[in-house]
């Protein structure tokens, strides 16, 4: 099929970001989307070293890009409110189609900028304004289609998260975890946007209107930053089951729809309640699916990339033909990627060992697991229980073949002094 | 626009639950998907109490769904693998798009369906098929289309979680939980697909071949069920700082793709560890998003149903022309729901009211709150910390408007005990 051609304004953060993994990536984006998708056309005032930009136009003015009668897509990774406007009205103007990162842009400029998509019969996409990578745009208008949502209820900023969860772990004053959050590079220079909760609530302006159906309303938001919260403040709410969280909150009620963002005591046993750190996530109530909630990195350089891609791919699927996901994903041939037999899985494990309470049996036990290259992570050894004389033993392993493990688990149980089955359910970190 | 005739077959629980919602939502759905969704005709052996057929063709024969010309999409809910195959199968033969709830027919016979509908050149959408009414599907394929997909871990059993809720909150043994289970209507009178890990294992098949562009081989999952679990390995797990789950796994690795389902032990603190009850929750991996989860109800009528309805939107707003998502989720006019100014918020409060260590003072308050219409929930109070008058009073409230809030606070700050300001935070169950 035609490749799909993209250019790209602005090779900031994001900007390198989406180069990046539209690279890397290139074989598996071009079979789920049905097509290649293309960088042609970057604009940019200065390279970005984090990208290998051999072979690529790049122009430092970057309405060239826009001008550029091969560019279909125009991505806009700018930032910022005055010149990206511009950027994006010529782009829709010059008729491509666009997408953006910029909450700011599509909170306050929003209503303008889709009125003149539609009138030039382009699509202007915003995955990436709203937690980063979280498709959670697509989620509430697409997956949630069928619903009257009643609410939602989200973290999407992940500089104030990071902040109350420092204060709520280790005790910690505010003043005292922003600093460590402007020189980790999670908040900014000026921290106001984060802080004060105006990021937020131009997310939140975002979420409320895909919810609900209503115009774009950034000036309506009742806003309240968490630079008043007090390590004190954390304490009560957790002597009360409670988590202080910064949210942003939409909610229908009978009268009109609420729209605010301020620090919320949530319980503490609530999932959203223990979303810590910069991740981000977004609580919402359908009348037909109930509560869903959506987790993951709000910023960053490739977790936003990953939103801004999707909003390529969905644009591109649906050049010249109706925008037809493949069955399983990814379009023409399957890969050869073999699943692997059991016993070629790696993993680590939890066994209990029933063990006749005699000096010796722990040293032996250990010796065999080593004997078959299985090293130990964790051991718990219990009393033998009144009247019995079988003592469990507990052992978490490290990662091991499945293969190795029937081995040495065969062994064990032909020890003398393991009388039953060995017991073994696997361990995952979830981790990665 | 057009309207999109549906037709559905089968009308059990899901088949009721997508009649209600989009007869419920009609109004709603119809604005998002930019054409009236209309059911036309309902294959069914008999009426459901549930619904209201007035006025829809109804027939005792399924198949007579399939023959309706007026019939575009056929939503295929009878379960079961051998008419549900043959329903589809001619669904798609009469060049029909097809929508199903149905994890074991996809997982199972899914590369021969998905064959037919590319020749046939129609869609068979199952986003109901895993997870009930989680997005997961479209995540996958679309949300993370950008990324190199590396592992995934799904809690996609309800049943089997809540009985490993159960056994881990409240110590009890397996079989007793499965009989509670049983009773609630959670797990079937024969428990052995949800117990011994085969539903798990047709969703994480579909899942894994979205994720990694393989074909569906359920047959090669490797599948574990929790039967053999115990209240005493659940303990252990605990010491050490794990919770069992129940998962289904996916994972590339050099060689290949492990597929896995089995009992699992997890870190305590990650999120999914704490994803309990009926509930379901994935948790996918991508190279450039990093973790994302995504949490809600894996079954019931109505959260099954917003999928399935989701799937029928897609399909809708494809037809003519290419699947525009509205710019801000619903097309044509917006909705003139106000956005409420602050005042007239609903929330609860906690206050934190530094008061002179004097008799009487909480009384004072309370009585101030009371006034105002303001009711307590819990309180707390703390001794003077050494050599300070001020004793720090911690207050609750329910639920009132933020009007009622703001006098309330200006009456106690008049009070000649309180020298400081009150320190206001709101509070959100977020149960609804």
């Amino acid at each position: 099929m035609k490749p799909v051609n993209v250019g790209i304004c602005g090779l900031g953060t994001v900007g390198a970001g989406t180069f990046n993994v539209l690279q890397r990536n290139l074989h598996d984006i071009a079979r789920r989307a049905g097509r290649p998708v293309r960088i042609v056309h970057i604009g940019a005032r200065r390279d970005n070293p984090a990208c290998q930009l051999d072979g690529v136009k790049v122009s430092r003015d970057i309405f060239a890009v826009v001008r550029d009668p091969d560019v279909h897509i125009v991505v806009e990774l700018i930032g910022g409110m005055t010149v990206a406007k511009e950027l994006v009205l010529a782009a829709i103007a010059a008729g491509k189609d666009v997408v953006t990162a910029n909450k700011a842009l599509i909170a306050v400029h929003g209503n303008e900028i889709f009125a003149a998509a539609e009138a030039n019969n382009v699509v202007v996409a915003y995955e990436a304004a709203v937690a980063g990578g979280i498709p959670i745009i697509k989620a509430i208008r697409e997956g949630l289609v069928a619903n009257h949502i009643q609410s939602l209820a989200g973290i999407i900023n992940g500089t104030g998260n990071f902040i109350l969860t420092e204060m709520s772990e280790k005790g910690r004053a505010f003043a005292d975890v922003l600093a460590e959050a402007q020189a980790l590079g999670y908040a900014e220079a000026d921290p106001a946007f984060d802080v004060e909760g105006i990021d937020a609530a131009h997310k939140l302006t975002i979420l409320a209107s895909n919810a609900f159906g209503i115009p774009l309303q950034f000036s309506k938001v009742y806003t309240e930053g968490i630079t008043e919260i007090t390590s004190e403040d954390v304490q009560f709410a957790e002597e009360l089951g409670y988590r202080i969280k910064h949210l942003g909150l939409a909610r229908r009620t009978e009268e009109g729809v609420e729209l605010r963002v301020h620090p919320t005591l949530i319980p503490a046993k609530r999932l959203i309640a223990n979303v810590n750190g910069v991740m981000n996530a977004v609580l919402v109530f359908g009348d037909a699916v109930g509560p869903t909630m959506y987790y993951g990195q709000g910023a960053g350089a490739e977790a936003t990339a990953s939103a801004v891609i999707a909003d390529i791919v969905d644009i591109a699927r649906d050049i010249d033909s109706p925008g037809l996901v493949p069955h399983l994903g990814f379009s023409v041939e399957t890969t050869d990627l073999p699943v692997l037999p059991a016993e070629a899985m790696v993993t680590a494990y939890y066994l209990r060992i029933s063990v006749k309470d005699e000096v010796g049996q722990m040293a032996k036990i250990a010796e065999t697991l080593s004997m078959h290259g299985i090293n130990m992570e964790a051991i718990i050894q219990k009393e033998a229980p009144e009247g019995e004389l079988l003592v469990p033993l507990i052992l978490l392993t490290q990662p091991v073949r499945e293969k190795a493990m029937n081995a040495a688990i065969l062994s064990i149980e032909a020890l003398p002094a393991v009388t039953e089955k060995v017991v073994r359910i696997r361990v995952e970190r979830l981790d990665s």
